[in-house]
């Protein structure tokens, strides 16, 4: 991708410690749902893209500008599996070539009349984006796992936060702020036990593991674990943009939060949430007791958005950051220096050796 | 002119490419009947203005800031031939020479307190202003052709697109996008004829030719060419800042479409449409053909003025600029060229050779 | 203070040649009212600040924002005279100093997690702050004089200026535009007596002393010095920031109005007025005049603040600035020297020798 292909975001700049660009990386640009027979303007890491169904129903990525006269090409509409420019007609297939020129005599395809494309899978539900235009993509994108696991059912929803993308992965897969910001959902902040937290970095992930937390009491506890049960928490970061949060409770619970986050700007990010749980109660419950759940949730949500959204005013008004982090923060730091790491060399990563490291937390 | 006067326009930078600034040059500011006895503000590009009718009534024009404490003095009134500021009462003529300071005991001229002024005219019912300050101009404004011929009846439109000079003028004298943009209204994507197109490129000047366009048919045509005949046409640019549609229909038929622009700032461009016509049908069918003809018009330009308002945002928003012509953009690249040669040399143009090609182009 | 403690304030450069930043000065922030038991934010110089009553009562003010994750300070609650973090609950005392971190099982003290803290004090009604961080004043805030003399009644109000410091101090110093754009109210424009300015120039001051100035006529005149007299009219600009008009007129009138003015931003000004008077007439006829009275200085300061918001935006939109002063600007250009001296030298002012001029003006 040259300079003048990606647009620009007010606001960030070199002394933005923690906005990061990434190449090389897939992300979800919308749901297959979203995408019809119209063009799709999407915006990814401050380049302005237009999906569309090409060929086949295949999705296609171009840079949202008509190479002629840089009208956004998501102004035009599909023709026989061709994106067409809604100004002088040109159309271009989901390569970016140039495949019509209404009125002219000779040849319409030619290098310099092409569209910048984006490598673009359809998976799970999503159309995914690689972050590196014309290019043959070395990896593939994430695979929500147990989706269609026997037992297991599985919850999407789709949240805007205004943060950047480490910020609100940070946030995602923090504990100390919820019994804080979130204080009485969650943990409480008087009585306080002192826990065990086991980090692993590896070359592409890093996880928390909370070792000995009290098992959920009253009737969640009863319904979650019924036979009692030791509980086992896991808080992973999975690059380049992946939050999974995983609860075992006894041998019968398991919930998997998975939330593919896809940093639209340097200060917005989008999240692909994909809740999959198996729980020891009978399916009709567990569907009668969503509309006790979700609420619940997207207040949470609410909350992080609204303290996100203040975080990233703030960092915009000063032009820079301020991060004094403890050993409590277990895992933002780490999500930065991974991040940091292949925007740098942007090869893959060496090979897994894992380090683990112990704390300990009052929760 | 000094930076310190030019007013800053944000969003354009070194990397927009069709942006220019031209100095030397003359731009209708307002009509004569825009300017009464207040000041009013205009912008020039990106300069903000004041224009005042001075002694005699004549037209004057001073930057838009008094050069005591920076208040624009288009908030002040005029007295006595004299533009007075709003904030301390001083009072400048259409030189720009200060003339009055309420309070002062001594002398009130000098030439530290001059406002910055610019040469202006009144002609054709128009203020035009030479866009370069403090100098005597080495031109005379266009001079709008057949104003009072007889048979020739005129129309006059003002209206406002959101692109830069070089986006609207290239827009105003484009054959390929009417096809497309405006399908239906003109040339239809359908039926295509080939026709040659005669391009001459002078010093000061490019102009196209359309050979062998059909005449236009049904009762259009036997109203417009009642004894059939040839048509043609002519697309022109005329430095700095004049586009010409030239239609010759048969020996009665005689339209001439004369677009003086005014660059207001960057992406903001002023058209003065002056619509100047002799046809073969009585003047009170032309009066009555008005409110039918009108209507159309201003619909082609609001679909124009959409387009170049998104070209304007993308360009904006990418911060860059991306242009791949092909043989058939006959005029745009040439326009652009003329326009790029005068910012670099800022002297006269050499004389007048003029270049020949000729492009095939299916309409 | 580092400069990533320092907010930017969008419009100002080194172009701007009016706009200071004065360190080492004290600033009111808020009335003493105004500071309850929530934190307050505030803006100094384009610098984010929260105010909060710590321990005992007294103010503190912090940089607006966490040094842990950049969140305003001021979206917290002030705990046992600590002000608390809304997202993870770090508390902080009126020096800065990190006292509590939820969860961490460590020390919470540390020199990386201290807030930047500015020096504040509370005198006269209002909560002053330093404006350099982390130091021990030199100075003390400035003291209203007879706040409590008897005889004197005392009024205050605040106003919101959009202008920069020193344009809404010349403003408020200002006597040439009185007659002008104040016509009719004060001095008027058609009789003009010609009267003898004296300027005494000092280390950190510049007064204006207008001898001859005629008393008031009619009831106003009968009213202030019913035995008439002698009337004596000083404009002074004590640094950093104060604007003090004294009247006196006769030997029982005294009328001092001090002008604490705040650079909230590089073109926005807080003007914390006091308006102290000694007349011979009683108190009731005092309270009973005030409905009279503040319509009327509302309605000037009205007229002032539209010039200075339209001179603000005159000098944002050229990006520059232009000043053509005479010598009946008695003040304004001393009151830049003062300011700009203090910006440079940041060293004590030297020994108070006054520099005195004349000058003739037309009032």
């Amino acid at each position: 991708m040259t300079a003048r292909e990606e647009g620009r975001t007010p606001g960030a700049s070199s002394s933005h410690i923690s906005v990061v660009k990434l190449s090389h990386s897939w992300f979800i640009l919308c749901t297959s749902r979203e995408l019809g027979s119209k063009p799709l303007a999407r915006t990814l890491q401050g380049t302005p893209l237009v999906l569309f169904r090409g060929e086949g129903g295949k999705p296609g990525a171009l840079v949202d500008r008509c190479p002629h006269r840089n009208v956004p090409l998501s102004l035009g509409r599909v023709q026989g599996g061709l994106l067409e420019c809604g100004y002088h007609g040109w159309r271009f297939d989901q390569g970016g070539q140039c495949r019509l020129i209404p009125g002219l005599v000779g040849e319409s395809e030619a290098k310099s009349r092409c569209a910048t494309s984006y490598p673009a899978r359809e998976q799970d539900g999503f159309v995914w984006v690689y972050s590196t235009p014309g290019v043959e993509p070395t990896t593939e994108p994430f695979r929500f796992p147990l989706l269609d696991a026997p037992d297991y059912a599985t919850v999407r929803q789709v949240l805007r936060a205004p943060g950047s993308l480490h910020a609100v992965l940070e946030n995602t897969l923090d504990v100390p702020h919820t019994a804080f910001l979130h204080g009485g959902l969650f943990r409480t902040a008087e009585k306080r036990n002192e826990i065990d937290v086991v980090v692993r970095r590896g070359a592409d992930r890093v996880e928390a593991e909370y070792v000995g937390e009290p098992a959920p009491k009253g009737l969640v506890g009863r319904l979650l674990a019924p036979g009692g049960g030791v509980v086992q928490h896991f808080d992973r970061f999975l690059m380049p943009s992946i939050a999974q949060v995983e609860y075992r409770i006894g041998e019968k619970s398991h919930i998997l939060v998975n939330s593919a986050m896809t940093p639209v700007g340097d200060f917005e990010t989008l999240v692909y949430a994909v809740v999959t749980v198996k729980l020891p109660v009978p399916r009709f419950m567990l569907k009668a007791a969503m509309p006790f759940v979700l609420p619940v949730a997207l207040h949470i949500f609410g909350q992080d958005a609204r303290i996100l959204a203040k975080q990233t005013d703030s960092i915009r008004r000063f032009g820079t950051e301020s991060y004094a982090s403890t050993e409590i923060d277990v895992l933002g730091p780490s999500i930065l220096r991974l991040m940091r790491a292949q925007e740098r060399e942007r090869t893959a990563p060496p090979p897994d050796t894992v380090h683990e490291t112990r704390v300990r937390m009052r929760t």
